[in-house]
């Protein structure tokens, strides 16, 4: 689709349904990759697995203020959108939808989408009213849009559990696809947000991967204590006791909901904070595998 | 639509999907008409509105405990599904959607639709949780079946706001229609609930829209005053002051906030209980209208 035409690039909702509608008609499949813009090449491979299963791939750039907490980053969130139109063109995409705020938010509007138990713990309880923007954010995308498929990374595993648990209960007729986290040859965790990062900061973030590592070296020479292998990952991390870690926690993939013993597949999940700067990191591990 | 085919009844969300999408592929627009079944001459003049506007009808029976109160009647709620398939028969529905509780909501499910401000009032304040109950049913509704466009009654005229909100809010690709109360000779609203009225209870229950008459009558004689014009409500529907009156209220139509003084079209809206039976009515009144 995408070498055929000229990329479109829409900021009303009635733009981007229209071109939606059109591509439909065409016996098109849509594909939808919501993002907050800073494209990094992480987003290139949400895209490429768009344009991989799908006619026409839609990649959405909006930095959504209500998923934003009083005292974070909205304001100095990276934005650059004559880079983001490039990447997106550079990556083949069809239509590239960019609204301002006042396009998805009337001054009157009322309604919220949430999600309980699963947002209460780890990001959850550090960000209250987060996960609730980024449900009802993804909820609009999802019924302007009304894409076949949605792509969301799995770096920010609560997040996508959460998207997958409304689309689920909601019965929004759009598959949820998880995407795996990209990561730089030190193992850091692509994310938009290591653009804050000072050099030195970068050398410590390496700390998080590589705590997710040892957690699940750990797990995989037979530990079962949930404690135990916490113990061990905040020590990677933080040897002296300073660093400020927001949580090392161990759950359940699909409820979030934290493990005593590990016996089935469990989600290593972190956040730290490096100097000013939030990071994440998550790692899926199985404890019935037999190897490193 | 209906003339040329039987009318199919579906129980699961897989099924109605794939009627929906195969009256879709047929060129053929989508209404819909949410019910919790009982369903009287009401009900029909909202299927008759879809069918006017609509190539393919489906309707919805489920009583949705979400939206029932602890205390409220969830199990004694009038439930006939025979006599519901027979009055869909002779409107001329093209198919209905009559799921199991299990269908519509998984135990695992967590997600919910909350409207604010809109549902803090009215029967808001004496049926906490029932808009959210309300909104998030009907969410899931549109999005299963994908109308082009849904129909409901302005009786419920709290329950039609929250939903205009809900669908305006979330983008939702359908148009919601209000259809105008229907009333028996007396002017008693239709109202599934009527099936608990004694027939002494029944001419009590008259008092209700005679008190919305006697309070449009004032209005249009110059009353501006809402606590006056309440007044006189409240004196019709209970001159002895032994009924149970949850609320009498003049309040703004699109967003249900009170109106203390009278200058533009206000919402005259009113709850009572004759009996055990909660009753709700309304009316809306221009006091620019120059004639009773």
């Amino acid at each position: 689709m995408a070498d055929s035409r000229t990329m479109q690039v829409v900021r009303t909702v009635d733009a981007i349904r229209e071109l939606v509608s059109a591509a439909r008609a065409d016996g098109c499949s849509i594909g939808l990759v919501p993002t907050m813009g800073a494209l990094h090449h992480a987003h290139v491979s949400l895209m490429d697995a768009a344009r991989r299963d799908c006619d026409f791939t839609v990649v959405s750039v909006f930095v959504n203020p209500t998923q934003f907490g009083p005292n974070e980053d909205y304001e100095r969130y990276p934005r650059d959108e004559a880079a983001d139109l490039s990447t997106c063109r550079s990556a083949g995409v069809d239509a590239v939808f960019l609204p301002a705020v006042g396009e998805m938010y009337a001054p009157e509007a009322v309604t919220a989408v949430r999600v309980a138990g699963l947002t209460s713990g780890l990001c959850g309880a550090f960000r209250p009213g987060h996960f609730d923007g980024v449900a009802t954010v993804v909820a609009k995308l999802l019924n302007i849009v009304q894409p076949d498929r949605a792509y969301f990374g799995e770096k920010d595993a609560q997040q996508l559990a959460v998207i997958r648990r409304v689309v689920i209960d909601l019965d929004m007729p759009t598959e949820v696809v998880g995407c795996p986290t990209v990561r730089e040859e030190s193992g850091l965790a692509v994310s938009s947000r290591n653009a804050y990062l000072s050099s030195a900061e970068r050398v410590r973030a390496q700390s998080l991967y590589a705590a997710l590592q040892a957690g699940r070296a750990r797990i995989l020479s037979g530990e079962r204590d949930a404690e135990s292998v916490i113990g061990t990952m905040r020590s990677v991390i933080d040897p002296a006791g300073s660093a400020k870690v927001d949580y090392v926690s161990i759950v359940e993939p699909a409820t979030m909901q934290p493990v005593a013993r590990i016996e089935d597949p469990v989600l290593l999940a972190l956040a730290v904070r490096i100097g000013g700067t939030r990071l994440i990191d998550n790692l899926t591990v199985d404890p019935s595998a037999d190897s490193l």
